[in-house]
């Protein structure tokens, strides 16, 4: 399902106007990735995240001309270098940041900006399966001359020129990916949306042409469709603002003021980690809750024969400087019989998006860890009830 | 140019971060209408278009989930609708509002929901030259199989189906515009950015299929990228809504929370009006103020033989209940000769846009009335020398 209809669908069967309010027999949404979770930590944070906008701000559609993006905010460019710089997670020095309105729009952009009207052929996109299932959508839905969707990339033999995307940590199953293809002939694109401490011990520093990240992944603020691109290239970074100005004439200021903000705050408290009391960083806040999550749907997992979760690695985290496994924001949860696994939760009440949107099969779903707690508990609850069912009938059988 | 060649120029050669900074030998940027010119206005209201934006709001991506436009917040929804009833301009009683990244978006959104894939060819999209330059870029970018651009409506003569877009008051020359082609397979999108008291007399509500509006031009909130539709068919906000989603996965917050209260108080005093002291409402000011900007223009230009400028009516206006004539958003500059109007201005340092890039010829110039005052000021200045230069010339010939 798309948003319009999981909205829909939960509008009818919950009789609420809010997506988040959630009761013990409510239909939970565990669709999409909304990061309503981490609403707990920044209640706490108060007044030194406030924004304040008066009437006279941000009339203008320029920003700072001098920029190749001219709609961006300096502020928000500083504080976007400053986070990663914190983190460890980018490379930003000497690369072009181009904002966007959310990653997604920032995709389209470089859709646009890697491809030319002179080519012969719409130039094929391709991305590993199970790949993000609304890449096919997004790349397809103008039926555009420029690209077009051409899978799983480990099955593309063309000898042409094409676009590969690569999440890395891959939506929806959590692992570190690399480009597929490699070939002379082709560009890609990075998806960095999950390259945060809270979802993966971090690495290295990311360096790659064009790296999309997003603020509704970093610090779970979705409403703000705020995302970024760091870009190598000069000329790149230019065609991309190109499409932002053709198709929205810029983004939004005031999510882009709002955003300098928060990542600011998150970017100040980092770059003082490990020398005070870091429980109220937010990645070391956001991380605990994560793996805390992690462990309690693992332990309802463990007790079934039918149900299993991916396995992944320990590794050292540069930023937290210990050893540690991914805790991703999907649980890309596989049932050993060939059934329909969205179809069994959505008997429970429970909404996810199956594996056959991702490029694999209905045995596998895609379950969202980021919303808030009370609909994370009601969650483990229900699928606790079909995992001991499922045992019994196992031993029946 | 677009945005970007114009930030680029701008900066190099005025030697600023601030497109809106301008010194007695600056180069002058009408080519767009970015709207500065109502900052003093808004500079007075202070406090009450104030908004605070704290750390936990707007975390989801939903706003209102039982709505066709699930991402739209409630209260901007009410403002908008509250707004037009205030200024009686357009009928918004059991229509389907859809906000958009600017009403550029929405103008995407349009032509993706009044079109689908299964049709032979792309659909044709038509406008009354001259008309808007940035609609065919914005038609043909993508190379849509969906859509195409075929030019000036007047000549369309094709007995397929089509989409015509009508913009009125028109851009560029803020003539009051219908439908041209009219005929049965026909599909409209209106456009009525300008159709406010400060730029034409509001003779009637209107009421078509698909209406754009924009907060860029209504209240000179260009930096929100705010814009918004008023659609009857609730199929057609379904479609333009699934657009939203699939490009951006909906629109700020932050700016619609603004757009929200920057259009209720403006509403608020137009409920008043008439009632107490008119000369803080928004419109009553802005009319003025554009209409002081035009008898100024109309005297420089007056005094010449080499250019002119187009003529409006006087028309009863609803709102102000008085007879007035337009006082257009851009001047359409004519040149007697056939020389590159575009060219002798810049040549003054003053940029405008081709009468080239609106399908009509290199004699029209559209320069945007919009901007701070001292740049107004200073392109009264240049304009009257180039008058005067020519006369002399006319005489001495």
């Amino acid at each position: 399902m798309g948003f319009q209809e999981v909205a829909s669908a939960l509008s009818s069967l919950n009789k609420t106007a809010k997506a988040t309010t959630v009761s013990p027999d409510s239909v939970i949404n565990l669709d999409h990735g909304d990061p309503t979770m981490f609403e707990s930590y920044w209640r706490k944070q108060g007044e030194k995240c406030r924004v304040v906008i008066s009437a006279t701000d941000f009339m203008s559609y320029f920003s700072d001309i001098g920029n190749t993006c001219w709609f961006l905010l300096p502020e928000l460019a500083e504080a976007i270098k400053r986070l990663h710089r914190a983190v460890g997670n980018a490379v930003t020095e000497d690369r072009h940041i181009v904002v966007g309105t959310g990653s997604t729009q920032l995709y389209l952009a470089a859709l646009f900006a890697l491809t030319s009207p002179g080519g012969p052929d719409p130039i094929s996109v391709v991305c590993a399966a199970p790949y993000y299932s609304s890449y096919e959508e997004e790349t397809t839905f103008l039926l555009s001359g420029l690209y077009k969707w051409a899978g799983d990339a480990y099955t593309f033999d063309k000898d042409e020129p094409y676009i590969e995307l690569v999440t890395s940590p891959n939506n929806p199953d959590g692992t570190i990916r690399e480009a597929v293809v490699n070939r002379a002939e082709g560009k890609t694109i990075h998806d960095f949306a999950y390259y945060w401490p809270q979802f993966t011990p971090i690495t290295c520093a990311v360096d790659q042409d064009i790296m999309l990240f997003t603020l509704s992944k970093s610090t779970g603020h979705a409403g703000s469709r705020i995302g970024w691109a760091i870009v190598k290239d000069k000329e790149v970074a230019k065609r991309m603002t190109k499409f932002m100005e053709i198709s929205s004439i810029g983004v939004s200021k005031e999510s882009q003021v709002r955003a300098s903000k928060i990542l600011g705050v998150v970017a100040e408290d980092c770059e003082r980690f490990g020398c005070a009391d870091d429980s109220n960083n937010f990645f070391v806040y956001s991380k605990r809750t994560m793996a805390e999550r992690w462990e309690k749907l693992r332990k309802v997992v463990k007790g079934s024969e039918v149900f299993s979760l991916p396995k992944y690695p320990q590794e050292y985290c540069n930023f937290s400087g210990e050893f540690s496994e991914a805790s991703p924001a999907f649980a890309w949860l596989k049932m050993k019989e060939d059934e329909d696994l969205e179809g069994i939760l959505k008997g429970q009440k429970v909404l996810t998006r199956s594996g056959r949107r991702f490029g694999v099969d209905e045995r596998y779903v895609r379950i969202s860890m980021l919303h808030q707690e009370d609909a994370f508990k009601i969650f483990l609850e229900r699928l606790t009830a079909l995992v001991n069912a499922n045992s019994m009938v196992e031993k029946v059988v």
